[in-house]
C-alpha cells in the first residue's frame, strides 16, 4: 500500500495554539485514518524566527520562514493551512488560490460577508476546508445521524450557548483577539460562528433572526457578549448566546434540541457524552440517557481506541482531516469547505447589523 | 403556648391540582413552623358539587359551596385562597379585599397590567400573598443568600428557561389553560411568570427587553413558546426561554447565573441541589459543586427533616404559608405579595406587546 | 364513603426524629392514599415530660404519657408504634402483642436474632409491620418492578453502599445510638439492616457471607464501619460497605445492580431518580438513563404530585402506611413485616459472628 | 537544542492494542514533553509477518521481526517494550535484562510473584517502567497532590472498582486473556492490577487483606471477577471490586477516598473530571466540587491543550513516557517500575491463595 501513497507537503501560516492542534492533526492522521496521501509538515511561516524555530523543532516542521507570500505558491507546497488572526485569512487564501492550492482556514471565515464571498468564490473549484472542528466530535456526529434517522422527529427548539471566561482575563486585552482590525469581532466571531456552524450542520438555514450584542469591558472595541433568537427553515425556533464573561466555564459549549419524538444534549466539556431522550419508548422507561459515544458503533470510535476509552479536543482535527483525505480521494466534495462557512459568516453580519440597531422596549 | 394561637379560618376558591398543594400546605405548617396561628380548612367552593365532596373529604375541608362570591364576605372566613383558572383571580380577588380578609392568590396575578394594578391596589392594605412557590425552594433562597453575600460579586448574565411538554399532549388542549378568555396566555403567564419572579427576586428588576412568542399547535389561541433577551437593573444580560413543547421536561424549570466571582445553576427536576462555582479559589479547586440543600444551616433545613433527607414540591407551599404567617404574626410585608406579582404581570404584558410588533430581519 | 371508615388509635412510643416522621405518616395518608380507616394520633409515650408535651402540640397528638407499659394494653389503642432505642423494641413488641395490637417496629427489629425469632411469633397473628421505608422510594419500587419484569436477565453483582458522617461528630457520642445495650451495634444495626433489607427485597436471600467490622473512633464500644461480602441464592455476588465515617456524605445511600441485560443504580441523596442501563438495545443506543420516577405510571406517582414534581424523604413513610392499610383492609399480609426484619437480623448475626473471628492474611 | 538531543531506538514486542497506544505515545512525547531524546521505533516484532507489515506501515516502525530473541540484544536497540500477554513477559525481560537494555513492560508484572522477583532484580540497575499508565490521568496525579497536601487528612475509606462487559462477549472467549497459561489469572491480573496500582500510589500499602474470586462462564479456567477486602498500612479499610461482567460498564475504572477532612472520587469513563469534597469549608457550603482537570496549575494541563479542552486514553501514555525521559535524563529512578509492580503483583498473589481458602459462613 505504502507504494500507492502520494506526497502532500504542507505550508501553515501561524504558530499558536491553533496551530498546534493543526500540526498534531498532521502527524497523527495517518495513526488513525486509512488515507492515501503522506502529509510533511514542510515550511512553518510566521513573524517571530525564534518561535518559529522552536515550534518547528517541537512539531517536526522543516522549513521555517517569515515571508508567508513568498510561500504560499512554491511548487513544493501542496496544501496551505490558514492558522492566523482572521484579518490575514483573506489575503493568504486569495494567494493560496491564485496559487491552486489545497486550502485549508480557521473559522471564523472572514472579516465581512463580502470578503467571504470572494474568497468562497477564489476557493471553488479546489480542494477546501474550514476548521469547524466540532462537527467531527463523535457525539456531535452520532447526534446528526440520530436526527437523520428522524429520531427527534419534527424539530421545536434548538438551544445553543458557548460561554467562557477569556473576556474578565486583563492579560489578554492586548492579543488580536481584542482589536476589531485584527479579529472583527468578540464573542461572536471567536463563539457564535462554532454555535452557528453545528447549530446549521443540525438543524438546517436559518430563515431570519433578531439579535442583540454587549460589551461588559469599559473601552473595549469588541463585542464580549451576544444573544440571538432565531427561526430556522424547519420551522424551528432557535436560540444562541456566546459570552467571554461566562466565568467559571473554560469551554462551554453545547446545545439542548428539543423534537417531537426526544431531544438531545451535549457540552464539549464532556464531549464524550451525548444525552439522548427517546419519548417513542413506553412512558415510565422514558429517560434522558448519557450516551458514551466511543461504542464500536459510533462515529470515529473504530479509528481511535476501544470502548470506555475517551477522546480528546485534538481528535476532532485529526477526524476532520482524515474525512478531508478520504474524499480528497475520492474527488468529492469535503464538509465544512468555504461555502458553508460563508453561510456563517451571512449570519454573524445580519447579528452585527441587527445588533446595532437595537430597539427595545423600556419597562 | 396552644391557648395563645388564634384561629384562621380558610375559604379555598377551586379544587384542581394547585388547590390540592394548597390545601397539604394549610394542613402541614404547624407541623413544620413555629406560627402563632391554628389554620382551619373551612370552606371550598367550586363548580362541581360531587368533585367538591370529594375533594372535602380527602383534604378535610369542612364544607363545600357551589357559589364563592356567597362565602368569600362571610364573617368566619379570615382567609380567601384564589386556586382557579387565570380569569377568575380578578373578581374573587377584588370582593374578597372589599371584605378586608387576608388573601392568597395563585400566580400568574391578573390577566392585564390594568386588572392586576386594581387589585394590587384593592389588597394593599390587606395581608396578601401570591403563590410564586419557587421562591421558598431552600436552594433559590440559599442562591438568595450568596448573591446578598456578594459571592457572584458583579451579575453578567441571568439565563432561565422553563420547558414541560404539556403543549405536546392534545388530551389536554380542552383545559382552560388552552383558552385565551380563561389563561389569557400560554407558556408567557403559565411559565414564564415563574422564571420572571424568580428572576427579579434574585436579580433584581428588568429595564428593557424584547421578545418572541411562538404557537407550534394549530389552531391554538395562545402562544406554546416564549423567547425573551432583558436587560437588568444591574446592567446584567438577561435571556429567558419557556415552552410547552420541551418534550422530555417534565417540570424543566431553572437557571444559570454568571457573576465575576463565580456562577450558579439550578433546575427543579434536582430541587435539593444547587450548583455553585466560585472563582474567588485557588484556580486548580475551582470546579462547579453540587450543593446538597439539606444542610443544617441551609434554609428551611431546621424546619424539615435531617441533612442529606430531601424534601419536594409541595414543601415550597409549606415554606411559603410559614413565612407568611410567621411575618402576618409580626405584621410584616410578605413577598411576593400583590406588588410583587404586579412587577411581573408588568413584564408578562410588555413581553406580550413586544412579541405582536415582531420585525427581524430575514437572511 | 367517610361512614364506612374505620376509626384506627395509634400509640406512639417514643418522641425524637424519627417519630416525627411517623407523626407526619400518620397525618398524611389519607391525603395521598385511599384507605378505609381514620387514623387517630391518641397518645405519644416517653420519659420526658416537657418535650412530650410539645412533641404533642406539634403533632396533634390527644395525650400524653411518661408510661408505655400502661398504654399499650389500653382498650382504646388499636395500632402501637415503636419508635425507639433498639432495645426497647422487644419488651414493647411482645406486651402490644400481648394485647393483640396492630404493631409497628422501628429497624432494626431487635438486638439479637434470639430477640427477634421471639418477636416475630408473638405478632405472627397480627397485623404487623416494620419501618425499612426505603422499599417505598418509587425509584426503588420501580426497580423492583423491572427486575421482575427480567428487564436485567440474570443477575451477576449486587453492590450496596451506606455511608453518613455521623460517627466523625463528637457531640452525638452520648446519645443513644453509641452504646451497645441500647444500640446492640452501629453501622451494622443503623445502616447495613436498611442496605440488605433493601438488597433481599430486590435480589432475594443471602447464601453466604464473610464480613469484617472497624471502630475508628477510640473507646467506642460499637462498631463504625462494616464491609460484607456475600453469595446470594441467585448465585449473585453482593457487597456491602457501610460507614459513619463517610465524611461529605449525608445519606448516601445506594446500589448497583449488574445483571445479563443491564444495570441499575440508585442513591437516596437524589431518590427521585433510578439510573438504568438496558443492554437489549442496540449497540449504539445502550447508555445508563436517568429515569425521574415521578411519571405517570411509576409506582406512587398517583398518589403525589404531577411528574417532574418530586417527593422527599418523608413520602418513603406515608407510603409505607398507606400501603399497610390497604392490605389491612383486604386482610392480606403486609411486607415488610416482623418476618422480613428477621431475616434481616439474621444476617446481622452472622456479619458480626464472623467479623469477630476475623482471620485474614497479612502480607 | 536538537544537536544535544539523545537518540533512542525502540523494539516493540506485541502489535495488539495496547502496542498502539505505546507506538502513539512513541511519537507524541516530544510534540507535549521537552525531552532530551529523540525516539525512533526502529522494530517491532510479533507472529504474523501480514499484521506486523501493516501495523508498521501504519505507526511508522522501520522493521519488523517474527523473532524477538534475535532483537532484543542488538546492539542498535536502547528500548524493549513489551506489549505481550502476561506470559511473554518475564522471558523478554529476563533477555533484554541480560542485554542491559532500557526496558517497559506491560501490567502485570508477572504469572507470580516468584516470577516479578527475578524480574524485578534482573532490571535493578536498567531503567525501567512498568505501564500502570492510570498514575498519568491528570485527575488521578491531582488526586495524590491532594492526599500529599493533607487535604483529606487522616484516610477511612479507599474503595475501589473496576467494572467493565468484556467477560460475556463470547466472540472473546479464545484469545489470550482468558487462558490460564497466558494471562495467569482473568480480572485480577487485568482489571486489579490496574486498581491496586492506582491505590497503592494515592493510599500507601496494605497490610492484610481477604478476598475471594468468582468464575461466572461456565468451563472458563480463569476468573470473571474478584473481591477484595483490605487494611492499608495507614489503618485505613479498603474495600475492591473488580468483574468482567459488569455489563453496560466499557471501562468503569474508579474509586472513592474518604477521609477526615473530606473525600474525592473518580471514574476513568470521565477522566478528566475529579470529584471533590472539602469537609474544611464552612458547613453551608460543603458539596462534592466537580473539578474539570484541565486547568492552568493542574498536572500535565501545560503539556497539552487550554483549559476546558480535555484529553483521553491515549494522553496517559505520553506523560508516562514523558516523565519517564525526564526521569531518565537527571538519572532518577522513575515509578511505577518494575519493583513498584512486584508490591502489586503479591497483592495478586495473597488475593488468588485467600481465595482458594474460601470459608465463609452459611446462612
Amino acid at each position: 500500500m505504502a507504494q500507492t501513497k502520494k506526497n502532500l507537503n504542507i505550508a501553515m501560516v501561524g504558530n499558536g495554539f491553533i496551530a498546534r492542534a493543526h500540526s498534531n492533526a498532521f502527524h497523527q492522521v495517518g495513526h488513525f485514518f486509512d488515507v492515501d496521501y503522506w502529509l510533511h509538515t514542510k515550511i512553518i511561516c510566521g513573524r517571530n524566527q525564534a518561535k518559529l524555530e522552536a515550534f518547528a523543532e517541537q512539531w517536526g516542521w522543516e522549513e521555517v520562514s517569515l515571508d508567508w507570500e513568498s510561500v504560499v505558491g512554491r511548487p513544493d507546497v501542496d496544501i496551505v493551512d490558514i492558522a492566523v488572526p482572521n484579518a490575514l485569512h483573506s489575503p493568504i487564501a486569495l494567494a493560496a488560490a491564485a496559487a491552486g492550492k489545497i486550502i485549508f482556514c480557521e473559522k471564523p471565515l472572514a472579516m465581512s460577508t463580502e470578503q467571504g464571498e470572494k474568497m468562497a468564490t477564489a476557493v471553488r473549484n479546489l480542494p477546501n476546508l474550514v476548521w469547524f472542528n466540532y462537527r467531527r466530535v463523535p457525539a456531535i456526529a452520532f447526534a446528526k445521524q440520530l436526527i437523520a434517522e428522524g429520531r427527534l422527529g419534527t424539530i421545536f427548539h434548538y438551544r445553543s450557548y458557548y460561554f467562557n471566561q477569556s473576556g474578565t482575563d486583563s492579560s489578554k486585552a492586548q492579543t488580536w483577539r481584542y482589536h476589531r482590525s485584527e479579529a472583527g469581532s468578540g464573542a461572536v466571531g471567536d463563539l457564535l460562528s462554532h454555535s452557528l456552524d453545528t447549530a446549521m450542520y443540525l438543524n438546517g438555514e436559518i430563515s431570519e433572526l433578531s439579535a442583540t450584542t454587549h460589551t461588559f469591558a469599559p473601552g473595549r472595541e469588541i463585542d464580549d457578549a451576544v444573544q440571538v433568537m432565531t427561526r430556522f427553515g424547519n420551522s424551528s425556533l432557535g436560540s444562541f448566546e456566546a459570552s467571554r464573561f461566562g466565568v467559571g466555564r473554560r469551554n462551554g459549549n453545547g446545545f439542548e434540541i428539543y423534537g417531537s419524538k426526544g431531544n438531545l444534549a451535549f457540552d464539549v466539556e464532556d464531549m464524550n457524552r451525548l444525552e439522548f431522550f427517546d419519548a417513542t419508548e413506553p412512558g415510565p422507561m422514558q429517560a434522558r440517557r448519557s450516551l458514551l459515544v466511543t461504542g464500536p458503533e459510533h462515529p470515529y470510535s473504530a479509528n481511535f481506541w476501544k470502548p470506555g476509552h475517551i477522546i480528546g479536543y485534538e481528535h476532532t482535527f485529526i477526524a476532520t482531516l482524515g474525512d478531508f483525505l478520504q474524499a480528497l480521494a475520492r474527488k468529492e466534495q469535503f464538509h465544512p469547505n468555504f461555502d458553508d462557512a460563508l453561510k456563517v459568516q451571512r449570519v454573524l453580519e445580519v447579528v452585527e447589523t441587527f445588533a446595532a440597531s437595537r430597539q427595545w422596549l423600556k419597562l
